[in-house]
């Protein structure tokens, strides 16, 4: 490990210091150079500040082999990387011809003028190197310090990531890497980032140390990463996920990045089926989770928000006496939800929720984060009651995952309860 | 300014580091320190890697007043953050009760057993102060490290939102500030950040220097925001703002957090009225944005997801004859589309969209982006082409927006054309 050439990214902006901007650039560098097997090792972050830009960039440049410095290229007062680079290499800002004969063709091409302030774009530590930007005035550039290649890159997201590729290209080719990370991600869904740790340590006790293992818990997914270094380790990764497979079973929705209702959508397809919602306390996240994904139109024709009860009863056909004696967060109230709602879209298979989000309209019977669910096709529908005891927003969205989930372990003819229905059924 | 208390921030997670996750959580903290007129003075993000946390750490403390550290409190082996401070203030891990209490609670609020991986997150610094999460459970903590506070948060956006509340009043309240940024927020829908800043350019060219002017560029809307240190300048503020509102007109949604969603539903409760949704391309991401927001049932109790051209035709009755001669993205179908939510629901006013979300399914006439909208009462809807041709989420996101912007203007009595209707108008 200690061979791999070490990558440090220095990120400068008021704007990101402030918070009034998130910094999704760094992820993107990252990203890229996990495609060359590059690691980020650190990442500083400043505002437009000289003197704390050059001894960030001093203390990494006497650490890293590469320093890709994100941000300050612009032609305003606080963009500052070029002045803090030919300081720290002790050399000259020049006006750079070729960065000149940029900046002359950007504005010549948008019938603007060479004013002053684009002018200073083009200048340049002396002997650095050009990187072209394909669409913004600035270019980057790079220059090393010691043995330490620093580049320089656009703050403008879309401007980066055109000039990533040559700079990932060229990274690629000239830093030799010994080792490769080989990742494989497994997306679970059900399962909290205690409850898988502790049932890895429990269950698989010799966990080897040459297979490195992480989690990422969101809302509504928890993705479980196996990673190795060696590829002569591939096999003992092979091993590992084997044993995740069965130790997690149905709670693995896929690999890469597999969603819910990606998942559940690309099972519909392939059976040839449809699918319809009808979302009460929900109120269309399900639909919406759906139909983000391209193609979903295929399996999803039709979904209801029957918010009110006489909505339900007029939309979906839910009896004005089940909703009377069994109130709209029942059992009874959920199987005519998903009926109705069969019936009117011609669907095959449906999802159909009822619950109280809060904050308000708990009760002791039926407190904030009771919620009645029933999927399934009409000669064949479960139903569940859950409690989700958390922030309206986190309800609504693990409910629709759930509706989800539901439905695509139903698909699957997967027979064995989940996990979660387990531990929150309330009845 | 020198005198200022030092903030610098420590985010851990290999999850940043690789890229998969984009870390708002800085911009989060940066912005809650803002309102107590404190900045961040410099961040710094590693992997989950002892020695190199143990190493910045004790570098930030011995520059900074204040640390925040954020990440790294959950139950799995690589949340190193309290062994990390522990080791570095030389003290033992030791099981806090206020810790266990807590963990006790969550887990018996759940139904969950209390297992060993949870039981870790109890393990704190010895002499650490326990910081309550009334979501998650992971509690936070302090610990002074000489004469440096080391406040430790957690990674899961939605608990470090709750924590930080007490954490920036009792930060406030301790770090004595010579001054406090007074900030106005006014939210904005359909102005795009480098035109608000020409805008302003053009007509404000004396803008005072006292009153610092910041954007942020979300979607689907933009918040501007308008700082002064000295509590003598707010009188100018107020001046600038008059300003603002002038120049910008409708395009003001509100202030402070003010969102699309939450101000239609306020104006349909003043005036006692409901809104009903027929979405095609959208796919319930309106009825969603809507019932997110709590106590939204008072006035919207129904949506229509009418993704397939005969759900159009069963569920609202568009005529199969206009599907036919106009198409599913036209003026007569999402016209007809209104008005049979508007039937079928008995609202006020409803919201129909029909469009090409892409990536495919446009043609030369009707291109990927474009989108059909209808808006108002029965007898009074009108209608609008727009072309948004961008990545099918963003488009969702913003078609969304803009038909709640719409119907915003409708309930206001607003005669006039948004900019962003006249600007992507197709016919």
């Amino acid at each position: 490990m200690q061979s791999d050439p070490q990558v440090q990214l220095l990120l400068t902006g008021n704007e990101i210091m402030s918070g009034d901007t998130v910094d999704s650039n760094s992820a993107m560098i990252a990203l890229r150079l996990a495609e060359i097997g590059l690691g980020v090792y650190r990442k500083v972050t400043v505002g437009d500040n000289s003197e704390l830009l050059r001894t960030e960039l001093l203390a990494m440049a006497g650490q890293a082999d590469t320093v890709i410095i994100n941000g300050g290229l612009g032609p305003t007062v606080d963009d500052l990387t070029a002045e803090i680079l030919a300081a720290a290499a002790g050399v000259e800002l020049t006006e750079h011809p070729e960065a000149l004969a940029h900046l002359q063709d950007w504005c010549a091409r948008r019938n603007l003028p060479l004013n002053a302030a684009n002018r200073k774009q083009a200048l340049l530590p002396a002997g650095a190197r050009v990187i072209p930007n394909p669409i913004g005035s600035a270019v980057g550039f790079e220059l090393n310090l010691g043995r330490c290649r620093v580049i320089c890159t656009p703050g403008v997201p879309g401007e980066l990531r055109r000039m990533l590729d040559g700079i990932i290209d060229d990274l690629g080719r000239s830093l030799a890497r010994p080792t490769q990370r080989h990742i494989l991600r497994l997306q679970t869904f059900g399962l909290g980032e205690s409850t898988a740790q502790q049932m890895i340590s429990d269950a698989l006790p010799n966990w080897p140390p040459a297979v490195e293992l992480g989690f990422r818990a969101g809302a509504p997914q928890m993705e479980i990463k196996l990673a190795v270094t060696d590829a002569a380790d591939l096999p003992l990764r092979t091993q590992c996920e084997q044993q995740l497979r069965e130790l997690f079973g149905d709670h693995i929705i896929g690999e890469g990045d597999s969603q819910l209702a990606g998942r559940v959508l690309e099972l519909l397809q392939a059976q040839g089926r449809t699918l319809t919602t009808a979302e009460s306390c929900t109120g269309g996240l399900i639909a919406s989770m759906l139909t983000r994904i391209p193609g979903s139109s295929a399996a999803f024709h039709a979904g209801f928000v029957t918010y009110a009860d006489d909505i339900k009863t007029a939309v979906l056909g839910v009896r004005a006496e089940t909703l009377a004696a069994q109130g709209a967060v029942s059992e009874e109230v959920v199987r005519e939800m998903a009926l109705g709602a069969l019936q009117r879209s011609r669907a095959d298979y449906a999802i159909a929720v009822s619950g109280i989000a809060g904050p308000d309209g708990g009760s002791a019977d039926k407190p904030v984060g009771t919620v009645w669910l029933a999927w399934g096709s009409a000669d064949r529908l479960q139903t569940a009651c859950l409690l989700w005891p958390v922030e309206r927003g986190l309800f609504q969205t693990m409910v629709a995952a759930t509706g989800l989930d539901l439905i695509r372990r139903h698909l699957l003819g997967i027979a064995s309860e989940p996990r979660y229905v387990s531990q929150r059924r309330t009845r």
